[in-house]
């Protein structure tokens, strides 16, 4: 019975320093900002996932009914929680807010493909702030993240685009509402799917192979010029992106973004901006996404709201840190190892120890009857810096030996000096 | 669609700033004895919680079929998937492992009492120590705890005991094994059922009169004195609790322990000393509680292990501490706030922003186009040090103007000297 549930992850001490040293690098960011922290239950109702647009997300809802018979599932995401709290606060929050969680996700595939079934994501949120300054706020925090761990715009670039990109491109082609939503999921999936497929979804849509065609050219888009050539000089597509593009000079993060108009997301939500972080050497899947969502609660039975965020998985970027060497060797933690010599001296280094850990500093004891050169591969084992003997002659003195780990220096301290 | 599942709580960025406070003090608590964290999925296979013992935790499992018929739960208490990790690396563990975490639990109960489905429950355990220093070490870090959140000995007692005090009761009486097993859990709901209740069950038991008797007066015992009047001097328990209390003096401890043979825990698997906080008030449910557990390996089919540990929720500290006084009220964290006068000092607010960030302090930009009335106000509401002005005037010269919220003076300052 060692076994977990299938796709999902045990964190072992030294995995868990690894995970803490992420998300203290996720709550830096965030917080660098202003945001600040929430949390959800990561059981909700179903009803909160089940939009009807082909999403993979909530094609693989990890859902059950429960003893009651009320329909449940693990949160797939964090967005339409969140958006259920805010729906819950109405005319109560103090807008715009600025809020960020890292939530664990899960997802439940039919087919086994070997993938996890569970991960954590970071989000970060902006709500009741409708123009593009947000956008680039939520851009600004994930440039600072990347920073933060050692990730330049060499390793990363944040392809940018926006929903309206394609919005205008269908509207003249006459396709908008429900079969918007379903194009920009199918189109999502270019680089997934060959191109027979992609077509072949487009043209059950609903959509002739012109304007197949028309679609697949302005998605090759990389540039300002032609992406105006494209929508026109007075598209609110290109005004909007051109806008974006200067506010990210203002933050100093212009080289981390370029336009890329193939960008759209594989969510039905996202009204305007959207964006992914890709890894530069293209061997990864994207790093994180996202972009605005102004009517998502409208879709949940509220009244909308502008909102823009992103949600950013641990797996990804914790593969690219590891090829890039990244990842810090994060010491146990305890400052010191205290052992009293005999059975005789167990109450005395108990004192000890909880003399150092009121002063502040951690202390991990010996429990048990160990020979001196355990004790010390012990104290090495946990990178401590100073090991507390607690030995007959020195405590009949009143005093213990303290030998620091890092010099070998050894020196007989006082009990109450400790 | 605001209602979230039932029995479940969100936490607004206001709830979140206490948990945070209050899981720090665990984390820290836990680290300043040397204990490491770790985690495990919410998700565990349902075979590891069925205990046939008729405790409460397991008769609530918050149990499913997934999607390919596997049978699953939303883990009730953290040990068993501790046990789990621990037995999967089995040999490769450099032992004893010291180790904690903050995991979410889950229930599920058929009549609604209006209880919480999901708490989270502090867990910190030993494994691989088999003397009751171990225990002793344990007790310490949960006094650590109390202490650096402003509780005392006059606001909380540890009552203390041990599973052998019945073991040796009841095997005098000829009940052992998985009766004496059941028989710990139904003494444990003494407290809280009617005594005829008890006896009934008792009597379901298998135990005569006399028995019932017998245990109910070791059960009131007290007084180490008094206990080992009723066990003999030779007795295990005896002397096991004689000297744990002697440890706990060594701990400087001593005024925050108890003995109470009425302690016994409801769960199946605990083998030697067992503990509950209470407040001394006698309000509340336990605060807290736990004990060892050298044989729960072994009912999971591998090879026992000496363990012992305790499970300390959030709902019920939380109460006491409301009770007390002593929630703090944690600031929202944004140093600074970043306003930028009118439209075209947007792009210079967010380059002031960034220069600020970068320096590690937290700033809140102000997003949207707000009187300075509304500025002044926000600032307030988040408790920030300073509101940074990017005003025409000031930003001409290449500076901005500060304002330090605390004492009310303004300056000017370069941009270069941020």
């Amino acid at each position: 019975m060692t076994q977990g549930v299938r796709g999902t992850r045990d964190f072992y001490p030294e995995d868990m320093r690894v995970r803490n040293w992420l998300f203290e690098k996720f709550h830096s960011a965030a917080r660098s900002h202003g945001f600040e922290e929430y949390d959800a239950p990561v059981l909700e109702t179903e009803e909160l996932y089940t939009r009807k647009s082909g999403e993979e997300i909530t094609q693989q809802l990890y859902n059950f009914e429960d003893k009651g018979g009320r329909k449940v599932a693990l949160r797939p995401e964090m967005t339409p929680s969140l958006a259920r709290m805010v729906m819950a606060r109405s005319g109560a929050l103090a807008l715009p807010i600025k809020w960020y969680s890292i939530p664990q996700c899960w997802r439940y595939e039919r087919t086994q493909r070997g993938r996890g079934r569970e991960h954590y994501q970071w989000n970060v949120d902006i709500w009741g702030a409708g123009g593009i300054e947000a956008d680039a706020e939520i851009v600004s925090v994930l440039v600072h993240f990347f920073r933060s761990v050692g990730l330049s715009s060499e390793d990363l670039v944040i392809r940018v685009s926006s929903r309206k990109v394609l919005e205008e491109v269908l509207g003249s082609l006459g396709v908008t509402g429900g079969a918007f939503s379903e194009t920009c999921i199918i189109v999502d999936k270019m680089d997934k799917l060959p191109a027979e497929a992609i077509e072949a979804q487009l043209t059950e849509l609903g959509l002739g192979p012109d304007a197949i065609s028309t679609i697949q050219s302005v998605l090759g888009i990389k540039d300002m010029g032609d992406l105006e050539g494209a929508l026109g000089s007075t598209s609110e597509a290109v005004s909007e992106l051109g806008s974006m593009f200067s506010l990210f000079e203002s933050y100093g993060i212009g080289d981390w973004v370029e336009l890329d108009a193939s960008v759209v997301r594989g969510l039905a939500y996202y009204t305007g901006p959207v964006f992914e972080a890709h890894d530069r050497a293209g061997e990864l899947r994207a790093v994180c996404g996202g972009g605005r969502y102004d009517r998502l609660i409208g879709t949940l039975g509220g009244k909308d709201l502008p909102a823009t965020g992103f949600g950013f998985g641990d797996m990804v970027v914790m593969e690219l840190l590891r090829d890039k060497g990244l990842v810090p060797d994060v010491p146990h933690g305890a400052q010191d190892v205290v052992f009293g010599m005999g059975a005789g001296l167990r109450g005395a280094a108990m004192e000890v120890a909880s003399a150092i850990r009121s002063g502040g500093r951690s202390a991990d004891l010996v429990l048990e009857d160990k020979k001196m050169k355990w004790v010390f591969k012990h104290a090495e084992r946990l990178g401590a810096e100073r090991l507390v003997m607690v030995m007959p002659d020195e405590w009949s003195r009143g005093a213990v030996k303290i030998k620091h780990l890092g010099s070998g220096e050894e020196s007989e301290v006082p009990f109450d000096q400790l």
